[in-house]
């Protein structure tokens, strides 16, 4: 029997109702959904909907639920339709007519706004601790890889020398991003939509602002008809699981490439990796992969619930209620995934050797310019001339460092003898000591920055 | 124990185990799986990796673990990473030392491939039936609704007068489009990668057309590498699902708009609508609306594949293990929405007076205008003619059909007395009698035609 | 020729260079390109680079050509493959080789990514300026219609009655959250990049922390290999475009229902309609349902950026370069649709009567069970009573408010003749008086907050 | 003046007036479009609502606006609104009043469906034709590069030695697969909307089949509600274009890593390649870089519409409209993506010692486990005695052909000395025989297949 069966003449169709029924994920918000109601209780208990006793016998009920939730031996019954309706039917087994009187001036509309916000608070919550211990992470092994050097790359090819510390740093600040878009959803969480019925607000005489501090909201929602129907919270929190999917995604990337044969920059602990059922040598970079793939899926998620919102006018439609799985699969997403990572980076192993030896000496060739800029070459010219000795050397079929000085004497008169102290990669990397290069003390400097952001 | 751990000094963090896992969703693939290995075990016997009696005791392990899953006792064991793992740990268990055979020549990535697009081949057939159960209900509202006329729309607004039965049957059509997308799909669907190894082709002496033809593939891919990591099948599924579910979509969002108490064509049945935990009168479409929602989640599961396959190069990589979820999924939601809207459609009541009352004598402008046509006036005159006659009468606040004849006439002289016999909704929508159009004549030949397209 | 000519043996082919060149929309930049290098040219000559009469010489070459852009007879060459090249080249021909010491320390990585964030940063302000605009419009328009009420609707079925400037405001509060968001994205876009080179940072002693200043960034951007490879503000940029799109549409989709002849709510201004060219009646809401159907765009852009960053690994690679057409046609979007809006808000004509004729007394029921609550009765049963009630009007074929006070006794005792006294559509809409909900009180207090919210 | 400015009181707003004109971009149809009206002109002559002399005026008109596009020297008006309004505001220039008689029993709405259909099944074979080029361009490569090995990889590590002409032809047929697509886009677009007038059919005796010949549509659309607001085709179209963006990006992302430094694979050639404002030495690979970023756009695109579909109740709305740019931006991206891959393909330079050098031992794992297999050994016992090889020889800091004979007994005793015979590359690839397989003989016999596919 469902809370509404008194209006229709018929029940629903199976098939319908198996389509209709939120049971399945929304008893995820049950603590939340218990606690909402017990601080409605309360509110409506002042407005005179409830006597003292009634309060304390519905309190008493809900608390024992919530007990039975926490404790696993909550049973559902096959016509719980929802969270809610579960809640109110039990509710209703253990204190007798009295439970009638919870729903008062109350919606599931407003409810389940409440419930998800409640929810996705704590889980925010939640999230931002896990990506601190990857963002801490970052910096251990920032702090511990210090002085190995690495060919810093643009469009995949040998750009210019960096440090590695500077290269694991590059993906804290993305994080950073990461946690400043969960402080401001946690802002735009935190209004309440509680007392605003099914469209219309409440006819009781609820203090709203009260009930929201009793909930630990910001504040009332001020509008009624938005409140019910609002879930840009649920958009803004699927488009950070995406964006946070894609820093991992191409953090995965790199170190897969890393990983390789062909750059051997480093090797994967065998905790983190797979074999083959077919190749016996096959040591496979799974949990990265998949890290890669399910960023995609991240990116659809936040489609399909954009989707959704567009093809509505304004108001409450029961198509919001997809608004939930998608969020709950990218919760569970990122709840893997972060420490997943955070476990494949502090496990992995660094072949310092590999990444010096694999510096190819064209990589100083901005260097070699900036030689010529020191001795008063425009810049342009400087880099046209450096060019030209790179297609030489290409030409010669010998590598840049070895290109003869009367070659690059034929190519601009100021390169002399001097010009081969350029090839030194550690001075490459010392020179670049502007604020956010990579020069060692710059790269310091950037370790206790990023320390000062993480939590104690 | 894993099928590779002899490879490793240490197994799989928990985490990242839990993340590479796919048992949870790959067992779904479990009969076609052991199909799949019958089939092997047939072929490597051929090729002389197994004498009659191996092959004897295999098919029988097989068959067992074969009728283990049909019967639903089948029992996984916490160390089977995927259904392929199971399959063979249990006929291991069966069978002893020979079930390490079965594997030779073949990999999990041809493995995989070739049970997935099994049993798309079969859920196509599936969902074929189920769509073509939905163009029959269609038809048969076509046949039962003949002659009930109602407004017909453009932008919102009430254009020109039609059919219900011509309405009902546009729906039809975008059906059969979706129908003869899923006919293209499984002729692409039925290439086999079995027989391709994890990359290179196999080693083994192997028939593949014989192979094919045993598992009810056209022909074999014919190329390994593309075939163990091609997954445009899946991609192309997920747009067949988009579409369909948007045509659900559009004639939902349709359907829910005539039920409303503004427009009031139509009623649902008690058993495809539900109530309100607030307000005791609501009667809500709520199937309809999840209709309306689940496309926008089906929309967002092609594009998270094709997101994930856009970042890949071309090989396989372990992201595409992330193709069968979505896949899944919109298979279980298309099989619910299908048969969920035949329901919605046999069952709802149509009130004809409603609709027919709510037309506009406007919507005869057209027929107006076609009117001085036939008197020899040039369309674009007759238009324009009209439209100061659509305005006069707003000014005048009365509708088209009650303007005075001498006000036709100050617009164009003509405007006689037999303009009035034009208001005649009947005839208007008689009049559009060439191929296609909504007249009597037509939609029946057009309901003919339908029912030539559905099976017996 | 490019600015690496030197480096090749011949020049890209023609197709690729189509492919390649970035002008007909990165010319968009050409002002903050030049303020950017403004700011450069002064940050290397306090790094030595340039003595006080190269700064001179330089600083009036770029002035010059900041004059030729904003009067438009800027001229583009074809070799000019962007728009940092087009800019280099044009200084060379103003001021000779001195031209050629202004990219000494830069690269077009560093650069493009200042110019895109300075652009970005001025065209959110305007676009918080069309924001106002349509804010301030709504609170317009709830100011002029208070007193009228309408229907409010839930699953698009009528639910209670609301007061019409409580449903203008609702939209006002979703277009808060995207001036919230756009606040956001603003202390995000703040970051500088420049200086951090192509990857490693800048091998000059030059002072960010003073160069940010003078381009009014925040702060100078911590990390050079993040900082040239970030385009996150660019994505939430485009996220930002997509909700504000998706609650245009929602408001679009209402009003397009509103205006038709079955709801008859309001009328849209001719100003804001067109007609057809072969039907003369027609009169399209075509503004607004390109508003719709542009929001779908929107959501495509972002998914689209996305799907590109998903597949890269940390590093600039050129796939960026693809960033900035979905935000240049996101912006251009924005600023069309949020002003059109303006306008039909505007100028739409209201009609209160058919507003009051449409509400149906069933959306009284939840007064009704609240009736019964005052009477002692829990909400639960009252809920039921009442729905028992409005079946058997259905059943009876009367209205709910017609219903004879023996039918209602016999559903509940506690049904008096004072029943009737609740179908007063005021006294519901009165009776929702807390915080946020729709009774002319709190709706005079809800306009007086937006009003705080509006500039000056 | 618009066709339909008699209905209104005064004219669109001017922004609005730039939202509704659709003429920047749909002017592309407008030889397509007066294709379509000189058709429909002999349609409605048989119809008998021209006299013959009026049909001659009309066509002799029709094929003079022809010419002017052709031509290049049609000039639009500012007031032409979209191609269809300025062809017959032409028309009317050229002949007078009889230009008003063509619209006759048309509508808007028909006509660019038509148009659109025109438009794409030309545009489709051209784009057929691109594929086909690039198709042979692979085909070439396969037979020029025959006999050159490389390692083949899956999940980025080294699997299994291939022929790189395989490799090559595995890119073949996915883009088959594409001309698959586009042949069953080409046969759902080859139905007719002409003479279905705005919605309802046209009241004009049309033989619509003599229509559908005339115009070279395989038949007339069964349902004119359908037939005008049908644009599955559209989206279908999209599809395809994010599939074959997606086939090209994974060739792409192949190709850039090949050519990296660190694989050595290629070199592409300098017609393909760009460089670096800065750094002197780079050559990066923008053009494939951009078509992986490219195809990321289209993927958007794709989404944008779906969204756009999913939003409207099934009849022709005005957001349909925008459905003409995403697919010109996407044919105009593959009709540049396309052959300049082709040219990427035709001049890269191979170095086919670097790809052999590559290939670690340890690829010839599976083929060490064959030997086993042969000995009698179960193939899962095999490889699990190789995998213990592989973890030795890792332990050891050797390759695996370097472990002694016995290291490799004591795991195995059928190991014998003939095992290091299988440490042969060319006979590992030999060995993949079976059809679809790497081995010399399958790829000839690809070849020959895939010949057997490209017109002559």
């Amino acid at each position: 029997m469902t809370l509404y069966s008194n209006r229709f003449s018929r029940s629903l169709d199976p098939l319908a109702a198996m389509l209709n029924n939120s049971l399945p994920f929304d008893q995820r918000l049950a603590l939340e959904d218990v606690t909402g109601s017990l601080a409605w209780a309360s509110a409506i208990a002042q407005a005179g909907v409830l006597d003292d006793h009634e309060l304390v016998v519905i309190t008493q009920g809900l608390t024992q639920i919530f007990q039975e939730f926490e404790e696993g031996h909550f049973e559902f019954r096959e016509a719980d339709e929802d969270i809610h309706t579960a809640v109110e039917r039990r509710l209703g087994e253990l204190i007798g007519a009295t439970a009638g009187k919870l729903h008062t001036g109350r919606s599931r509309n407003d409810q389940v706004a409440t419930d998800f916000r409640l929810w996705l608070l704590s889980t925010c919550q939640s999230l931002q601790g896990h990506l601190h211990h990857l963002q801490a992470t970052l910096v251990a092994r920032a702090e511990k890889d210090m002085g190995i050097v690495m060919p810093g790359y643009t469009h995949f090819q040998q750009a210019q020398p960096i440090l590695l510390s500077h290269w694991w740093l590059s993906h804290f600040w993305a994080l950073q991003r990461d946690q400043d878009r969960l402080d401001h959803l946690r802002q735009e969480l935190a209004v309440m939509p509680l007392g605003c019925g099914a469209l219309a607000g409440t006819a009781l005489p609820i203090d709203r602002f009260q009930l929201a501090r009793d909930l630990g909201f910001r504040s009332p929602a001020p509008n009624s008809l938005d409140a019910v129907a609002d879930r840009d919270f649920a958009a803004e929190f699927l488009f950070w699981a995406a964006m946070t999917g894609i820093h991992l995604s191409r953090l995965a990337e790199a170190l897969i490439l890393y990983s390789t044969h062909e750059y051997g920059f480093l090797t994967l602990a065998d905790a983190y990796s797979t074999g083959s059922s077919l190749m016996p040598q096959k040591k496979n970079p799974d949990p990265l992969e998949l890290t890669r793939g399910k960023a995609g899926s991240l990116i659809g998620r936040l489609t399909g619930l954009l989707t959704l919102l567009k093809g509505l006018p304004s108001a409450y439609d029961k198509d919001l209620q997809e608004d939930k799985l998608p969020v709950f699969e990218a919760v569970d997403t990122l709840a893997l995934l972060l420490p997943v990572m955070a476990g494949v980076l502090s496990t992995l192993t660094i072949h310092p050797d590999r990444m010096r030896q694999a510096i190819d000496s064209q990589v100083l060739a901005t260097d070699m310019a900036d030689y010529l800029v020191r001795k008063g070459v425009p810049f342009r010219s400087a880099h046209g001339a450096v060019a030209q000795a790179v297609r030489r050397a290409e030409t010669l079929g010998v590598k840049l460092k070895d290109l003869p000085l009367e070659e690059w004497q034929a190519i601009h008169p100021d390169f002399q003898t001097d010009l081969f102290l350029v090839f030194d990669v550690e001075q490459g990397i010392a020179r670049r000591s502007a604020w956010g290069g990579t020069s060692p003390e710059q790269v310091t400097e950037q370790i206790r920055l990023a320390k000062s952001l993480l939590p104690g």
